[in-house]
């Protein structure tokens, strides 16, 4: 069986481009299952790819081709690389979107794309190299061509990152930013969800105490809960509502995590 | 070959929600087909999510496995279940999201997922069952797991229903309420279709009156027109138009559908 | 195997019907790989789906059925047709839809789809026949039914075409008009690629002049640049921006692409 590939890009569903990017592997690799992580990345957002792509990549089958296209430079300079990871593969624009799944594995081979044989055409556009090359790259991957062949082989250590401030003690808190909105308006910090306590613990955004809890339906209605979110990070939501319409906080913004009894919890706000 | 599994959720397609379902899926049954219904509920809103289930369910082939998540309660006290009807399955949270499909067809049996073993982990994040428990349960579903395996039985008839108020004889006329706004804004009621005379008829809309026809070109474009609707309830639309905007109408929205002959019709209206 | 099916309409991801149309393919073809192109064309724009077929035809494997349902006269007197072409059928209303197509490949057979028994049912609504002729229709095609089979006959110069106006020589420029705007907010003119000079060439918009480049990083961020776009045509965008509504330019507008040094053009703007 071939390689399922995931697809990542900022290409919206308006226009046919991922469409025609799943043609394009269909005639390459007919046999190849296609998974669209997301294609609503906000345009030229690198940060918000990055952080899909890293946070889908744990759930993906093991071999994976995960082609993510988030490319503002695409024509230019930039290199267009793919990388071997011990449990999946990436392929894309050079310029940090796959610095979150880096942050996490090791990657183990590097290449710029520089064989055309492997492309849809030898004479690719200058401004949609997700359907010339990205795409057709990810459908050799997946029926079997080795990695080495792709192109010329790069150290890893020059792969452009993006790197996210990590969280931080501070003081007796952990301090952390927010690094992603979902379409829910849960604000996901960069603080682990494994440093959630055992015990009572809140976020403090501003002013604002936020206890923290178990579920959305910890809190009333209306009210905002801190939790250990699914994607691995500590998140804040509204039970029923939008914590980043309502509390006018997005990407970047400053939180911290304290520990403390639930008693106290209370006793503090009010 | 594996059943066809649908999804449907509240999850949008700006994040990899339903991307990584899909993998989770891909890991357990690769040779299972999925289908997206819609992922573009508006945010915890049950009832529509209720309505899109129960008009794509006799579409789909039998045997399919339908999973659908718009899950305020997540985490909290609701049930998470899986109920098997004669011609298919459905899994998700017990909140009167499937409450339309069982009105027209009966649950045989149902149970709460208490099998860890048929999840993807046996410690569950708190606020994503989709991946968590339902992609899961659905899968193994899918691959031949027998459906008395995933949980504890429990009696249909506890399960939670959400009831839309059903059509009714108001005098003369047939009385029922908007219960669906779609894409293009066609406003689509309760009044089922088969009510539809044969002779002349028209839906009154507070005092408007709207005659009935059988293609959205029976009336000039920007006039309203009352349609047999491709749902199977009535449904009322503007010719090239948007009857939602237009004529500020939505969920609901009282009507009445009042058989009379067109050239009476055509009387009242001049 | 079964011939890859493309669908496009207007119908949104909203709603269920793009689900319920595949589920209807999967009923009857069940091994059938089905291609979304988009489904967001804005309700009843026929001259985007026209555009998107177009652009998305050449890039299909050879063989392929493409479902275009943008529909506004469903259920009226506009016909359903499907058109043979060496290289690929296409199923829809006969309503300029695929005249894209048909203006850069010749149809060879053309179908009036009168024959119930590859409908859904005998009795289709009125108002979906996307889901109730065309989806049931390209399953049947995918499967290997004849497509002599699927109706009557009609001669391919009946069909109703929706043309654009066409590129022409304009004194020394060449005109055209923006024919598409995408996602991005870039403008793809009519003007075809394969006019751009080798030398240095500039588009006129209105009193303004674009450079002609050959990626979009060939300016800097938030300037406008004139490209060979991967559509085939001469397109306009911003760098790192949104051409379409920075330039307040839209469908229709009037360009020129006039060939000159890049020396004065340089000399000409500044």
């Amino acid at each position: 069986m071939n390689r399922l590939i995931t697809l990542l890009s900022d290409f919206g569903t308006q226009d046919n481009y991922v469409g025609v990017m799943k043609a394009v592997i269909a005639q390459i690799a007919p046999a190849t299952q296609v998974i669209d992580l997301t294609h609503q990345i906000a345009p030229q957002d690198i940060a918000a790819a990055r952080f899909n792509l890293m946070t889908a990549y744990p759930y993906c089958p093991p071999g994976s081709v995960h082609v993510a296209v988030v490319d503002p430079g695409v024509g230019g300079a930039r290199r267009a690389i793919a990388i071997a990871l011990a449990d999946g593969f990436l392929v894309g624009p050079d310029n940090g979107l796959f610095s979150g799944v880096l942050s996490q594995r090791q990657a183990l081979e590097a290449v710029v794309l520089t064989e055309p044989r492997y492309w849809r055409s030898p004479t690719p556009s200058q401004t949609f190299h997700g359907r010339d090359i990205f795409a057709p790259i990810a459908a050799h991957l997946s029926a079997g061509v080795p990695f080495t062949q792709l192109g010329q082989s790069i150290d890893p250590a020059t792969l452009v990152t993006l790197e996210i401030p990590p969280w931080q003690h501070d003081g007796e808190a952990i301090a952390g930013v927010v690094q992603y909105v979902d379409r829910f308006g849960n604000l996901v910090t960069t603080i682990p969800a494994e440093r959630v306590p055992v015990e009572g613990w809140y976020i403090k955004l501003e002013e604002t105490l936020i206890p923290g809890g178990s579920a959305y339906s910890a809190v009333r209605r209306g009210e905002a809960i801190a939790l250990a979110g699914s994607h691995g990070w500590v998140e804040i939501a509204i039970n029923g509502g939008n914590a980043h319409h309502q509390l006018a906080i997005s990407v970047g913004h400053f939180v911290q995590l304290w520990a403390v009894p639930q008693s106290e919890l209370h006793r503090a706000q009010s």
